[in-house]
């Protein structure tokens, strides 16, 4: 396999858990700007012994699979030619998550390759897993909308959610290398706000999927900066349908996920550090009655379960592995 | 003056402030734990050379004005004494914030004082700024309240809230001494959570207020914990009771805060780095309205504005002071 | 195998690296405050999902291996207790470390099982490792001695270290848990200071083993607390006993160190971040020629190669399993 | 006065200090990059209302004083403009701190003003105050050579230094803005590293002021990058001349420093959160007297006391103010 864009936060870490995957065979990562530079140069904690190389799609006919970690935009074109040579490929990028290219373009310009956008599976693996395991392109979640999404689904499935304010934190890392002084240290550290309260790209994704889960009513999303490097909790509040129990919520989420290894339901509200490094997903549920409106939890690495770790939950998937395999 | 209660982080600050104070004499600082020891060897940074000693309400007599910085449940005999001294209290304890008795026992147990409980003003300053003035016991606002109440007033105020949820997040020394492992900076550090999802004591204080300012409909209420020091931003979430526009929003804020010298309305999100060490409230105000929503975001320094700083604004209210004095 | 005192950081992370270690059988972890809760409640992200329990020495009848992670002089009487059985055990604290009986006591009051100090080895891996395959008693290093120790190794043993002054940083999990108002997250916070110069135990720990590999000269040594969790870095200052050169330093680091898997050797200082998490030690070395002076950097962390980490590594040894046997 | 390059993290912080200062009169701050913004929107929490503009020499005709916050190199020549209009200049750029022409153009290149390098004074306020007085241009002392000659003067000048190893350590801020992935937050967070330790610029301007002070031996200088925005702790290690005791170190910095207000002993360790915001310097000694050396420590913020802080004492003395103005 390959892993194109492999210099960014999420491409890097993608490496990691390729190069350390008991059934995958990593044969290229490529950079646009790091091409030539060794990769446990460039991140030593990974200790991926490779060189990052130039793209080239011809040296791609060699390849079953591929991770794409280039920006939305850029990423199109490079799915397009993988897709054309047969390669299965999971984009990390925006470009094939929306099912309507309008809103698309109104989020993020022209889109570069239009008529592949039917084909690709929004891969949230424990939403949709049957249709990433048929898919030729998966469009990995955004971070934000995975969380939210594993956290309120069992509920929006229910017909439960009429309404919901997604207020979701995430570390730096969610941000990617670059960002000049708005990620220097000296901005982060000691500091936290709300950003993009005005509309965040990832709004019409997280509706998007809320509509399909079931979910009707406004939904409201917005995100913060949290002064830590890798984790993300999104803090869900529902304004429900009907009444509810505790007791109903508890069965609804133990009957819905209890089949799935990277979902952790706990008891009490859980922090980031507790998945960190990893790729489950904790999630905690809980009802304030009086005022008619339930609030869940849920809490991701967004690096892992939120970008790379997916990405290869899914591409075990299409590959016909366990989907645990390499993220244990 | 005295301060009761100074070798906790926010009556170390309230000293801090005190002995820098150009009007006010600090004559003694008490503490029940670390009597005999000097102040500025707790915090050197606050620089306080004095020693903390027992409090002795019979030395009490000779001060006009207190800051009792106490936990809930041990200010109120505390408060009760002062007041018979003639003393004028702040009072940094939830004590005295509850304006129904039932609801108090409800949260805290039993009150020390229930018969003072109508005599104290709730010290909001900037919302409650004349009954301050004529207050003897002014029960200082939680931080969580501080920041929210701030943020929504105007809102509010004009009947615009018919619903809110508050989302709040506040550095670690909002959470005081003590607190053990939960504090133990190896939890906190790189980790970020929820807390006390099924009922934070701030809930009934927050609700009250927001009733006394018009606001109707449902309020949920979830702090969180973040790996920072001091600052705390309240994210709130508001269902409008009728259609309104950003114009309108922002000429209410603009009037309701014009004459107001620590309040500052800002165009983008603020962060909670902008306020530090200061008593400023910083807020936002947003609009989606798409969903019939509103948002205001409010930060603030929970040791300040949250805690000492708005208790030193308010004593220099009740001493005839410029309120403003010792907190530039 | 079993931990006695798995509650603490150290005891918790050798707990999670036994429990999923592909040779080890983990059949009970104890502590002596947290006996009946379940480790993965204490620590989530651990996933161990197994309960405390009250050390029995009649069970540990059953395990051939185990691991104590008790604060000195409570750990001696448990390693003997289990030596008694028959058991192989690595312990954590200082109690076996120092060679001399009355330097112990000097620092640490008497011993409670003198008689085992001279059967137990000493256990750094890369400098001792037959003795430990032999050991039944591995005294494991402290955090500072593995890093500074490592670090200079190939130097003292080559005689050039004539003098030695070992600046030296640990992330606060190095200190464990309690620790009251100084491990507060706002006393850690955004500070950073020096601690115990008049006198670290570690200092006698790492000058008897410096001497063992060569050293001569002053030995100074002085711990500093870092506001991050775990990592720790070893600054060595080394006055030169005769001229040498970068060449010649590069051979003697590359020649020592060619077969050791747990050993980087970089050409760049390394940052604790390079091995969190890891059993990794990354080692630089430098020349400050001019002055005489070379300068030897070792970072690892501290609670893995510090402490569970090599533990473990140890065990492996004296169990006759790769060394590397769930620590990759 | 007029400060060049407000936007930059000392040259802000300048302006803060100038704008609240009660005797200096801040007519204009000028920006390279970011002229025509507001400070008060670059940084927010300085709250300086005032628009950055483009440097223009004729303007400073009317000014009488100057700080320059330059970059080496870019500064001399704007020093030497001002000082041609007869403006009194605090330069915190390396350009005016060596005396030697060869030293500087080995590690900073062609020199912008030579001929004014003999008049500037090296401006670290307390071991030179007269000279500044007298000064037209001074050479702020960088931020190492602050914390560590200060901690140090005491001894140098007793005869009593025969070689030190400076293991520096400073927080973010110090390396200012720009940076890229080095000071990204990801970066940095939870983690530790030394770096330039084959040769920092600070070297030579450390030596060449502890020579003047009257020490001798080997001078070895290493700065570590903390994970902290302000703060900076210098631990100097000291090869005595001689033998001493710890009665008369104390009795030597107690002398030294009796009349300092910026000077602060203490008798254990100092943390750099102890003087953050400040421009104190904490300085503790202590004595390894087995070993024949001492050591001293000294914590300054970096900013302040190691730039801009500084920069307004000098620029106090130099108008014939209290030096203390504006820095309470």
């Amino acid at each position: 396999m390959l892993i194109a864009g492999a210099s960014g936060f999420s491409g890097a870490l993608a490496a990691r858990l390729a190069w350390r995957h008991p059934r995958l065979d990593l044969v290229a990562i490529t950079s646009r700007s790091q091409a030539g530079r060794r990769l446990d140069e460039v991140y030593p904690r990974h200790r991926v012994p490779m060189t990052l190389t130039e793209l080239d799609l011809q040296e791609a006919e060699e390849v079953d699979a591929a991770i794409v970690a280039y920006p939305h935009g850029a990423a199109a074109p490079v799915v397009s030619g993988l897709r054309d040579l047969g390669v299965a490929v999971v984009d990390l990028s925006a470009d094939f998550r929306l099912r309507d290219l309008d809103e698309y373009g109104r989020w993020y310009g022209e889109h570069g390759a239009p008529d592949l956008l039917y084909d690709a599976v929004y891969g949230l693996t424990e939403l949709n897993r049957d249709a990433v395991r048929r898919a030729s392109i998966v469009a990995n979640p955004g971070c934000y909308p995975t969380a939210a999404l594993l956290a309120l689904a069992p509920m929006a499935e229910a017909g439960l959610v009429d309404g919901v304010v997604v207020d979701a934190k995430s570390g730096v890392s969610g941000a990617g290398r670059g960002g000049g002084d708005a990620l220097h240290f000296s901005t982060v550290d000691e500091n936290f706000k709300p950003y993009k309260v005005d509309g965040h790209r990832h709004s019409p994704e997280l509706e998007q999927e809320l509509r399909v889960l079931g979910a009707s009513g406004p939904v409201t999303f917005v995100p913060h900066l949290l002064p830590l490097d890798q984790g993300l909790l999104a803090s869900c509040y529902v304004t429900l349908s009907r009444e509810t129990d505790k007791a109903e919520l508890r069965d609804l989420y133990r009957g819905r996920y209890a089949d799935e290894g990277f979902i952790e339901l706990v008891d009490s509200p859980p922090g980031v550090a507790d998945v960190r490094e990893t790729n489950f997903c904790r999630i905690h549920v809980a009802l304030d009655r009086e005022n008619g409106r339930a609030m869940a939890f849920g809490a991701i690495d967004n690096l892992w379960k939120g970008a790379a770790g997916q990405a290869i939950q899914n591409l075990n998937l299409m590959l016909g592995f366990d989907e645990a395999e390499g993220l244990r």
